[in-house]
């Protein structure tokens, strides 16, 4: 079974909104085995809406609609399947009855265009929408369905998991099992020369890479008759992907490299404190992004100022002057000064140039320095990230997180 | 003149990938008073990217597609849109020559799979580029134009700008401006109480009202026949509305709040030092994103521990235990306490729970004190957002921006 989805709204067509919902909507159907060949987004506009259902429900079995369902003359939705089916659209009585009894409990008059949400198509079931006034439409035919639903995802996601048990009724019996291997410290194209011998053996499961700054993703998509079939062809792969990238997989259950190094200090007992320039408090941010992180996190101070670093976490103005803020000496001694100060088990140091301001021949934009202080001594990275300012404070974010992160694997051992 | 955008590739049909260059396109279209009427995403699919070319070339006068112009077997873009247009594709053998002497220079063996990025669909002008190894190409054919772009962004962007001189003289003399109002501290309703009964009676501009966690966005779209009649048209509405929504609005040329900030700060000399316990470094992280920023960001201290807050902000112990952590009293003594640490103008204090671990029945989650510490004293405001984690973090920074924005507003009259 094939699925395509239409997202309605004419904001989805600005280059400030995208549409988000198909996304859940991905995950929710290729749980079932059921894949998506097509996305569109069109706007408020009848001819076009009509066509592209139209045309989608021709083509595909399952049309999945997003958006405008709500009572003003924008939401064309209702009318446009109505016409692409050729159907007619009728009120239903019991919406219609619904509708003007809600108003009513509010105290609040009713404008008759709310009784636009009573319109149904003929031969569709309505879905009741729990949180909120624009019900959805169920329609089948031809072994065919199409189902109307609305665009406020909080509105959209419960809607669409009641529709699941009636949808994996009508699915054949497949699945698709996904699992990722998240990757730090190489390149897209090093991982590809490590992978690609091994996956492209396999039709079953098919293999991606994807690439965001500081991290390389490897997504496996297992096919079966049933979800244990399409993990049985996952799980047989997977591992040899694992071994081969070796140690620099951090995660093999979709965790982040911040959730990884989490669990990994909650088991050791071991605390972490940070000490940022450039990252400017991104790597705080990151850690405490993890509900329960303050069990673990002891501290972090930002130190654009040489004032605090000399007064709060102990480096030597001799130093500064010396080597200059941006340097190994001055990273190790940030790092070392704020496990001190916070008495914990470990200790970051990041100084560097972010860009784009501040750079000089000597110490151009991306080089920074990311130092690791714990029970082992102290470890200093020199890095030059390419990239805009905010790529370069992500990339040493990562950096960070993954020093502790094979620190803690070290101690584990 | 209407456009259509085509983005390719099988990994936009995930859920973990979703199209965004359709965004930068959009805007540099809208720019030129092209309008998007249509956006569709399919995989790499032979006859659904065929089709789906032959459908917009049909209805539209501008078709950009997306990706698919790469070396390998799944990328089929080239050989679809010769299909569709029904034209032959011919190597090219400049393009030959110019992709075997690349591997050449590197000393590597090409293979010959390579040379598919030097196909070429008769009558079309070859687009070089810059950053990869993926030529574009424009066909142009009874007043229609179809784009072929490459997929990575910075690959794209480039491209797609050396097109627009050519693409500005085929558009009719048309234009759309663009301005937005941004604003905090209100409701959705709120703003649109405010303002629906001024914009509403105005065509052009059109105006849109988008929602994000802390913040509310008004859009005015003007129309005209060339830039200064469109900009004229948006100059009208834009000033009512700001003075309608009156101190709310923080930003009317697309500035984010922390650059609205960063500015004040900057023009009137002041320098400013926060103290965060449970946004955990999204404060600082967002302050020093601005580049600069270490002109008046004076420091910043995550501290999630006690201990913190009494050695080095001058917390006392006895108001700790006496009010909690999390506590009006708490959150006015960080602020007090990081501006003298720091000998900044300002200080930041905030202290509460981000949720959804460490909430009690006194204290919920998302119950949030945010404190400004300043030449005229100390202003404490307590919240209680609603929202995951995140976005109760995110309300709370922007809450505490907001006051700083505001105490400079003061300042300056």
């Amino acid at each position: 079974m094939n699925a395509e989805i239409i997202a309605i709204g004419s904001e989805l067509l600005t280059p400030y909104r995208s549409d988000t919902n198909s996304l859940f909507l991905t995950e929710q159907l290729n749980r079932m085995g059921v894949e998506v060949v097509s996305k569109t987004v069109v706007g408020d506009d009848r001819e076009r809406l009509t066509a592209a259902i139209a045309l989608a429900w021709k083509r595909s079995d399952l049309v999945l609609t997003i958006g405008g369902l709500g009572p003003t003359e924008d939401d064309v939705t209702r009318e446009c399947a109505a016409q692409a089916l050729g159907r007619p659209l009728h009120s239903d009585s019991q919406l219609a009855q619904a509708i003007e009894a809600r108003f009513r409990s509010r105290g609040v008059r009713m404008a008759a265009i709310n009784l636009r949400q009573a319109l149904r198509i003929e031969g569709a079931a309505v879905l009741p929408n729990s949180r909120g006034t624009a019900p959805g439409q169920w329609i089948e035919s031809d072994g065919k369905i199409l189902i109307l639903l609305p665009g406020p995802p909080r509105e959209l996601e419960p809607m669409f998991e009641s529709c699941l048990p009636r949808l994996r009724e009508k699915t054949p019996p497949s699945a698709i099992c996904r699992r990722v291997l998240r990757i730090t410290g190489l390149t897209e194209s090093a991982v590809e020369e490590m992978v690609a011998p091994i996956y492209s053996r396999y039709s079953n499961p098919a293999t991606t890479i994807l690439a965001a700054p500081g991290e390389i993703q490897l997504h496996l998509r297992g096919f079966g008759n049933d979800s244990s079939e399409a993990q049985a062809h996952v799980d047989e792969l997977f591992p040899k992907l694992e071994a081969a990238v070796g140690e620099y997989v951090f995660s093999t259950d979709g965790a982040s490299l911040e959730e990884t190094v989490g669990r990994g200090l909650v088991a050791r007992q071991a605390t972490l404190a940070v000490a940022e320039s450039c990252t400017g408090g991104l790597l705080a941010q990151r850690i405490t992004s993890v509900s329960g992180s303050s069990a673990y996190f002891a501290g972090g101070v930002v130190c654009y100022s040489n004032r605090w670093k000399t007064e709060w976490l102990g480096v030597s103005q001799e130093m500064l002057e010396a080597r200059g803020a941006v340097s190994r000496e001055v990273a190790q001694a940030l790092a070392e000064g704020v496990g001190r100060r916070a008495g914990s088990t470990f200790g970051i140091g990041i100084t560097g140039i972010a860009g784009p301001t501040g750079a000089t021949p000597e110490k151009p934009a991306g080089l920074v320095y990311v130092a690791l202080a714990g029970p082992q001594g102290t470890e200093v990275q020199e890095k030059r990230y390419l990239g805009e300012r905010e790529v370069v404070r992500w990339q040493a974010t990562q950096t960070a997180l993954d020093l502790v992160r094979r620190a803690l694997q070290q101690r584990g051992r």
